[in-house]
C-alpha cells in the first residue's frame, strides 16, 4: 500500500508520555502531577463559564492573561504587563509554537540530560541541536553555555545543517534531575549570548526556584514559559504560558494565529484564571508538596539512594547496589508508579513525583521490602 | 533591534478569526455559531469530570473515541472503528496537523474560495498550493478535480515549488458558500486520485449535507474532518475530530504526539463525549437550525438578495442594488454582526450565520431598514 504520510512524518520519533493506566488504582508518581486538587475555586468559575459553551472563547485569552499579570505582580514579578504574555494548550503547546516561532531552520542548544520533548519538537520544526553535557553529577555547566562561540559545543555543531547557535533551551529546574541554577547563573548566560533567544523552561520553578519572569523587562532575548500542570495542579486543563518581549511574545502569536485561533477552550481559560488568582492555596499546597520532598528525600538517603539535590515536585534517585529496572518493575508489582527512562546516563535512576505524605509512605515501604530481598 | 523571529515566523499571514467584541451586545450572526446551547447531558458529564483535574487526561482520548464512534453509527455510518478516529483541540486543530502529516514539502490543490484558514496552514507548515477556481455561481467543478494531471491546474502547478499535487482539500459543505457537493461527486473525486489524499473538511455537514465518513472504508485515501463547534454546539469547548484508515490516523498521531501529548483537556474529553451520544438534542437543534435557515432564505430572495442554496448553518448572500460593505457597516450599527469578507470576488457578498428565529427577524428588520434608505 501506497504510503500517503510525508518524509517529515515519517521521520519523526514522537514523544511517549508517561503511563496514565487504567487497568487497576496505582499510587501514581509517575508524571509530576500535584497531589492535592486544584483550588475550589477552579471549580466555580468553570461553572460559571459553562454558559457560553456555544460560542468561540475570547482568542486573546485576555481575562486569563489579566489573571497571570496579577499573580506574577503578588509573586514580586512587578512591571509585566499583558503585552508580554502568551497563553497556550499547556506548556508543551508554548514550547512547540517556540519552535516555528524561534528555530526552524537554525540550531539550538541545550543540555543532553532534560526533558526529552525538546528533540522532539526540534524533528517536527526542522530545528538542528547541539546538545551540551551536565556535569558527572549532573548539574548544567553554566561556563558552557556563555562560550558557545568557542567551546566543544561549536565544534559539534558544525558537523550538520545550520552551524550558528540561534538560541539556548534550559529547564530549571531541569528535568528529570530536578537541579536548578540560580538567577545569577540565567544573568551569565543571558549576557553571554545577547544574540541568542534563551528560553527559561520553568515547569517545576514553584516548588523551590527562583523564576527569572522580571529579567524580560530587562532582556529582550529572554522568553519564560510556565505552565498550571504542577503548582496549580491542572494537569488536566491543560494551560501553560509565556513571559517576554512583546516581540517575541508577537512571534508566538503569529504561529499561534496560523494554527489554531482557539487553542484555549472557554472552560480552561476561566479555571486557569481562578487557579492564578487564589495565591493562597498556591502557596499553601507548594509548601506542603517541598516538605514532603524533603522528608522523603532524607529517607532515601537513610535507604542508600543518591539524591540529587531537587527543587521540583519529583526527586531522581539512584540505588548503589539496586538496579533502577528491577526497582522500577519491583514498585510496579506493588502498585507504586514512578518513572524509568531506559536512556544512556540515566537508566539507573528513577524519578520520582511527590505524592501526598500517606503515598509517600506507601511508596518507602514498598521500596524498603524491595531493598530487603 | 535585533529579530529573534525565525523568516518562516515573518513571512506568515495569520488568520483573522470573526469578531469576538466585548464592547456591547449583538445579534452576534458572524462567526457560524449554534444559537442553541449544547445539549444538556454536556453540563453534567463537565461536573463529573471536574474531580480529576489534577491528573493529566487520557492522552488517546479513548472515551471520547467511543462516544464518536457511537454517534457514527447511530448516523448510518457503521463500520467505523477507534482505529479510524482521531480526535483534536477543535477541527483547526486536526486539520493543521494534516499538513506535516501529509503535505509539507508536497502540493496541495483546493478552491479558490474556502476556508480562508488553509492556505495559512499551507504557509506555517511548508505546502505549495494550487487554487482551482469556483464557477462562476460559485460552484466547485468536480470535473477540474477529477482532471488535475491535465488542466489548466497543472500548468499553474508547474510555476512554483513542487509541482506534483499530492493532495485536495475540500470543505463540503464549503465556506463560506454553504454549497454542498454529493456523495457522487465526492465518490467521483476519489476513484479519479488514488494517489492522492483527499481531506473532506465536514464542519457544516450536519446541516442538510451527507457525510462521506463511511466511504473511508473503502478508499485508503480520504480523510474526513468533522468538527462539534458547529451542530454540536461547542465552540467553546474546541473539539473536532478525523475519520480514515488506520494508515492516515497513525500520520496525524506521529504529528500530535510530536506536538502536544494532552491537547484534548478532561472537560473538553468528557463535554464532547456527551454531545456526541445525544443524538435527540442534535436532530432536533439542526432541524430547527435549518426550518429557520430556508425561512430566511425565502423572505431574502423577497428582499431582492441572491442567495446561494446552502446546507450549512449560514447564508452567503449579495443584493442587486446595495453593496455588501455597506449592508455590513449598517447592520453593525444596528446591532448585527455578520461577515464581510474584503476580498476579491467574493466582497460584495455577506454571510449570515442561522440565529434562533427571533435573532433572524431582528436582522432581517435591520435589513429591511437599510434597504429602504
Amino acid at each position: 500500500m501506497k504510503s500517503f504520510l510525508t518524509p517529515l512524518a515519517l521521520g519523526l520519533t514522537p514523544y511517549t508520555p508517561g503511563e496514565q493506566p487504567k487497568d487497576r488504582t496505582y499510587v501514581k508518581l509517575n508524571t509530576n502531577e500535584n497531589p492535592y486538587p486544584p483550588s475550589p475555586k477552579v471549580f466555580s468559575a468553570i461553572q460559571e463559564a459553562m454558559d457560553g459553551l456555544r460560542l468561540y472563547p475570547d482568542p486573546e485569552s485576555s481575562s486569563l492573561c489579566d489573571g497571570i499579570v496579577e499573580a506574577l505582580h503578588r509573586n514580586g514579578h512587578t512591571g509585566i504587563g499583558r503585552e508580554h504574555l502568551f497563553v497556550g494548550n499547556g506548556s508543551d503547546e508554548v514550547l512547540a509554537f517556540a519552535f516555528p516561532a524561534f528555530f526552524t531552520g537554525k540550531r539550538v542548544a541545550f543540555p543532553n540530560i532534560t526533558y526529552s520533548f525538546y528533540p522532539v519538537y526540534a524533528q517536527l520544526f526542522q530545528t538542528d541541536v547541539t546538545l551540551i553535557p551536565l556535569d558527572a553529577a549532573f548539574q548544567i555547566k553554566v561556563e558552557d553555555y556563555c562560550n558557545l562561540n568557542g567551546g566543544a559545543a561549536d565544534a559539534e555543531a558544525s558537523t550538520a545543517g545550520s552551524d550558528q547557535i540561534a538560541g539556548i533551551l534550559i529547564a530549571n529546574p531541569n528535568a528529570p534531575t530536578g537541579c536548578c541554577l540560580s538567577l545569577e547563573e540565567i544573568r551569565r548566560i543571558l549576557v553571554a549570548n545577547p544574540d541568542r533567544l534563551v528560553l527559561i523552561d520553568e515547569a517545576y520553578v514553584d516548588f523551590g526556584g527562583e523564576s527569572a519572569a522580571s529579567m524580560v523587562l530587562e532582556f529582550d532575548n529572554l522568553l519564560v514559559v510556565q505552565t498550571l500542570s504542577k503548582s496549580r495542579s491542572l494537569a488536566g486543563l491543560r494551560a501553560g504560558f509565556a513571559i517576554g518581549h512583546p516581540a517575541l511574545i508577537d512571534g508566538l502569536n503569529r504561529i499561534k494565529n496560523s494554527f489554531n485561533s482557539y487553542p484555549m477552550d472557554r472552560l480552561a481559560q476561566a479555571g486557569a484564571r481562578a487557579a492564578m488568582l487564589d495565591q493562597e492555596y498556591f502557596d499553601e499546597t507548594c509548601t506542603m508538596v517541598i516538605r514532603t520532598r524533603e522528608r522523603v528525600a532524607a529517607r532515601l538517603k537513610e535507604l542508600g539512594f543518591s539524591v540529587l539535590p531537587s527543587k521540583a515536585n519529583f526527586l531522581f534517585i539512584s540505588h548503589g547496589e539496586k538496579p533502577a529496572a528491577g526497582l522500577f518493575a519491583g514498585l510496579r508489582e506493588k502498585g507504586v508508579l514512578v518513572r524509568y527512562f531506559a536512556k544512556p546516563l540515566i537508566d539507573n535512576h528513577l524519578r520520582v513525583s511527590i505524592g501526598t505524605d500517606q503515598e509517600m509512605d506507601v511508596f518507602l515501604g514498598a521500596l524498603e521490602e524491595l531493598l530487603s530481598k
